[in-house]
């Protein structure tokens, strides 16, 4: 069970159905995922955490697939399921194969095991891995 | 100051030295960065360490560039100094624009805060968001 | 299910009970919660644990309400699904409103983002914040 | 050293002294710590992380050293030493007692070992914990 | 439910099945569990996390109980449920007494704290802790 | 830098003194390190936790060198620095040889590893593998 009670559109104002309107829009789907319907419990984090997530989102130098495999390593490393969930099925929506999930839980698993070994060896930064231009 | 002693080339025995030959040949470098002269001081653990990483992070359905980044989402998110340092020269290295470091750090920071908030509200998967196929 | 079997007021021994007894006594309740029935699989650590939680949470410097937020910070950002859903419950029970829980949220997702971001860019501690006294 | 060049007031653009101009004026202090100055790299996180944390961290229903505890909380257990050390210097201006400072680590220290207890021995949610309003 | 398909003996590919029987060939067990039929979505993976484990995990300086011991002490701070249930079986069948698996829990549960406590404090690692022999 | 000052041995309070003396007594050596003299700066925290980790670490069912390996796999886990380093001292200076140094390190790689597997496959826990005795 969750810590607060979520909110469907029907139940929302008018503050919290503009979001849902701007992520359904902005998306191109026709429901609110529970993540949103928690959130707008506080409309004030509801609306700030919704405009820093399409903002940052967005198409630039990085293209959305490889922002959403960022998130999922991020949400695995933080053990966070329903992170996982979520953006696992936003990364197949945006084109990620079988293979390519299977290739993206290597590296999120040998990323984690050599942060192990760095911590656990304390290797010192090599100087030549310092950005120069200083 | 690190846990063991690092194992320079010069020191190291032809064992590793196989090793630290191929990590260059690979890499086409002419230096062994610090990670694997200090997981040297455990032979076996660098083979294994070393064999993995060369499959893990060749080309395949994920370009080099992206599996810099995913790396470098992990590393972030444990707050492995030495592994964001490395995977950030070899992300830039690999092409990765200051821009998109910006864009990277951006969506690293969103992951966390959102992992946090679902973490903290314990929010519920979505059944929409589950593999159908089953 | 657990990965140890909890151990019910009336299947106690009397030293678990003394224990059991006093968490009552002091928090004024009537059921001794789940966390402690596990832990009394090993009465060392029961008596250890709770001698140790009385007297941390107990009014000092800080008041329980705050000290209650602060546990749900900790247990938000270890993810750990048992102890936000206990201490948010306490921090309900002391008095924390619904607007303020969601500030609670969006000060731990907020941290959790800057502290990603600070970990990503290496930030140096700035000579100010150092305690000048020494 | 840091992974990207600080900029200082005197480099930074317009865009980025309005920014730093506002966190001046909102903390009535007149420098810039190395965090923001690591930020200014990317002009829009830099916008995007004030104006969010301008927001959240200004007083509501909890008050503002309540607000820096919870913070260093979340930085502790993350282990971001930089945040540490900066919301460590804010709760004290903030008022926060060398006694306060003790408690909160003690707090801080408690929880993370409760949530490592809990994680360990797998124990349920009581149904009472859950909020009952539903 | 899972992210991927698992794969379960009679429907997996020759490559598969040669790991699975080198799964219960070196364990003595008649079946596979779930975390190896999930890696089995990606056949690479499969064999080369299962290549790994049986090298680390084997006797040498350590024994195979103390190894249990401290991939549980990894799982439990990762909050890593299915790892800490697998491996706590594992412990038991290796010889792990109910009062062993307390004084565990209660060592995993102090050094989560007392990491929290030197993180907190930011404790500078004492010059007589480094190995000497440099 | 420390957050806080430390207090040595002639600059104590009796009460702190007590502790240093225990701690002297208990562990055979003729100085304080760092951790416990940043704890002095909160006399109960200093009390609290030296009464615990005595207990916590005596010889029991687990023998103290793999108590010191248990504490470094959080240790690592977390990354804390000084708690590698003060655990691996003691691990040493309780037998822990090179090799083993390097099998540990190894297996709590490969934890790490696996944990992240897990959680980004979200693996379900096998029935078997839950006590049976219920």
């Amino acid at each position: 069970m969750a810590s607060v009670k979520p909110i469907p559109y029907e139940e929302a104002s008018d503050e919290v159905r503009a979001v849902y309107d701007d992520i359904m829009a902005t998306r191109g789907v026709d429901w609110i995922n529970a993540f949103w319907q928690h959130l707008a419990h506080h409309p004030a984090t509801l609306k700030r955490t919704w405009a820093s997530l399409k903002e940052i989102m967005a198409p630039g130098e990085l293209d959305p697939l490889t922002k959403e495999l960022i998130y999922i390593a991020v949400s695995v490393t933080n053990g966070c399921e329903y992170c996982i969930a979520s953006h696992t099925a936003s990364a197949r929506k945006a084109g990620l194969s079988e293979a390519g999930l299977g290739e993206l839980m290597a590296v999120i698993g040998m990323a984690n095991e050599t942060n192990a070994l760095v911590s656990g060896l304390r290797v010192p930064v090599d100087v030549r891995f310092e950005p120069k231009e200083r």
